[in-house]
């Protein structure tokens, strides 16, 4: 499709690859595709380039719903539009975007709220269709039907997202860096933020040295944290850590009698002011919660554990120690006003990104980029679709 | 002792009436005990009045540890300086003064920081003794040691109280609206003032319209709240609650075959901002959080459950719904700077007091003020010294 003019495709179905996941677990496959136009408040977008999130990862290996296939994975990316469909004043063809699993419908309470960035009116949930009539944007070139992931299935040349999903973004951002902003930097870096809402000075601990726990910890540093404190099992996401800000380190199997909870209070005398779970496990989630400071400590959990897990806390501890326990959902930011602040930071040399872009693929070897990440050894992976 | 002079009684013990449990569950009998002069950073305080508080009744009727007897119970008063222990300059002889549970030291990082109230270096527990140096004030005529509960021990002509647990007031002040600042009012107006920090034209859901859960009406009604809902099994309590701001009731036994929650859900169009667990239940805590509008609701807990209770919450609840819980010991208050403040606001016929006191008895029928809470028929009953 590479060249072609939209005005040769507004208002048709486009023909073009995507990747596909047929069965869980097995290798993508790029095939033809076809992609049909936008419906009303919808957007039929050019992906630019896509980076891969251990969600994509989590769904691609799940057997069982909500796993569904033949299914086009893909959540963090950057295009172009390519055409509109009616109502939608927001873009333009031509307009730089990102789609958003998260939607932000600009006419609920919770959009209309600074409070809340959980749409009412589309409630976020891993559909495979798109959120406002259930149905499907893709086929294959059999025509059988393609699930949608995430409101984005951004592993295809063009997508199709509902505007809700949709955020423009300044054309002069670097493309390998604004995909990321599309889910899990924006995730950890929010969290810091908006959930949390860090204070100069403060101490911070972080429970999981992946591409989240380091976007926290990036995002800590941007709100002044005097002392990011890492935990992860592997010692080298130390050296990794310090880029964005972590200045000590545990190693969570290096704690002899004393759990983690017990060697962050010794170090803080006391605790630390804020704890984030970035792993999702619910173990962490209480170790997060006992290493917060007595008094203010929040705890916020980022971490997706598996269905049915739960946290138990003592009546006691949550009555006597005056911590908090909060969640954070795409990092509490509100996609349509906080990703343009997170750029304008990026391009001000304030937000760090570039760290987090340590392998680039094109779309055919996108299967390289799950065998990085599975094997621990890519933060973020960019593929880009046309390079 | 009415009518001495303090100069006759400095640096001497005290020879006075308390009302003494020592056996539990057992009707108090008023006996003559034995005062000792005030350590260094204390204070020994004439109490004017005092009212009775649910957790005298709880520790009354304990049987087993931290209950111990012989004990001095009362933790709601004021009094007037009888005279000071060394070190002592923040009160002197005459000021009026309310004993406080919860310590201020004025010195430790949590005393010195507006976030917590939590003390470090006199942490909050149920001990019998005088929180700094482990002994008592108080013997019967028999030279048995008498226990102290809670740092102030109100149940006697004259008390012994650490510095950290006293508070300097308006002399202006009612005695018999002033005692009630010493613990329950003051938590539950401190619930939805400072813990919460209930913002104008929000939805408060109360679960427990006892004193707590009415002075959290109160609170909330100062601080704007636009629609209060008072949750209970006694429909009765509908009628009190009104004088307090309540709006609407829920009776729980008259849900059919709908949760609570289910019910505060449907009458806000999806939640309250703020639930209060004022009762002591974990099951209420489950309820209260599940009442809580998604996006911001915050569940805060003030009710005092068994030991060893524990909360448990889905994880994917905690990470998808944008609430908070947190816990709530006095109200957050701080008792120093946030007590007067409070004095000010009821002077100011802002804060509404008066309600609350349903009922008044003399020193000798303190046992009628336990027949009155137990039996649910009074709110606060004070009860007068030497009136």
């Amino acid at each position: 499709m590479d060249g072609k003019s939209s005005s040769n495709t507004v208002g048709k179905p486009i023909r073009c690859r995507a990747a596909i996941v047929r069965k869980p677990g097995e290798p993508l496959v790029i095939e033809e595709v076809i992609v049909a136009p936008p419906n009303p408040r919808e957007v039929r977008i050019k992906i630019i380039c896509t980076s891969l999130c251990h969600s994509d990862v989590t769904f691609w290996k799940l057997k069982h719903p909500p796993a569904i296939f033949p299914r086009i994975l893909g959540h963090e990316a950057v295009g172009v539009v390519e055409s509109v469909g009616e109502g939608v004043h927001e873009v333009v063809e031509g307009d730089t975007v990102i789609p958003i699993f998260l939607p932000d419908c600009g006419e609920c309470t919770d959009c209309l709220s600074k409070k809340s960035n959980l749409c009412t009116k589309l409630p976020f949930s891993v559909s495979p269709w798109m959120d406002r009539d259930g149905t499907s944007r893709f086929t294959d070139i059999n025509g059988e039907t393609l699930y949608h992931f995430l409101f984005v299935s951004s592993f295809s040349e063009y997508t199709v997202v509902d505007i809700a999903h949709v955020t423009k973004i300044d054309p002069a951002t670097p493309a390998n860096r604004a995909c990321l902003l599309s889910c899990g930097v924006s995730t950890g870096v929010g969290a810091a933020w908006k959930t949390a809402n860090v204070e100069t000075g403060t101490t911070v601990a972080i429970f999981g040295l992946g591409a989240i726990g380091l976007a926290v910890a990036e995002g800590a540093r941007l709100c002044g944290a005097k002392r990011i404190i890492g935990v992860d099992v592997n010692q080298d996401k130390f050296e990794i850590g310090k880029k964005f800000g972590v200045t000590d380190f545990v190693n969570s199997r290096n704690c002899g009698d004393k759990t983690v909870s017990q060697v962050i209070i010794e170090m803080t005398g006391g605790g630390a002011d804020y704890c984030f779970e970035c792993v999702g496990l619910t173990s962490l989630v209480h170790e997060a919660y006992a290493s917060c400071r007595k008094g203010w400590g929040k705890a916020v959990v980022l971490g997706v554990d598996q269905p049915g897990a739960m946290l138990t806390f003592s009546s006691f501890e949550v009555l006597h120690s005056g911590k908090s326990l909060m969640g954070s959902l795409f990092g509490g930011l509100k996609p349509k006003t906080d990703i343009p602040i997170l750029i304008k930071r990026y391009m001000a040399k304030e937000l760090q990104l570039d760290e987090f872009v340590t392998h680039e693929v094109d779309f055919e070897d996108i299967n390289k980029a799950f065998d990085l990440l599975i094997g621990g050894k890519s933060l973020r992976c960019v593929i880009w679709m046309n390079k």
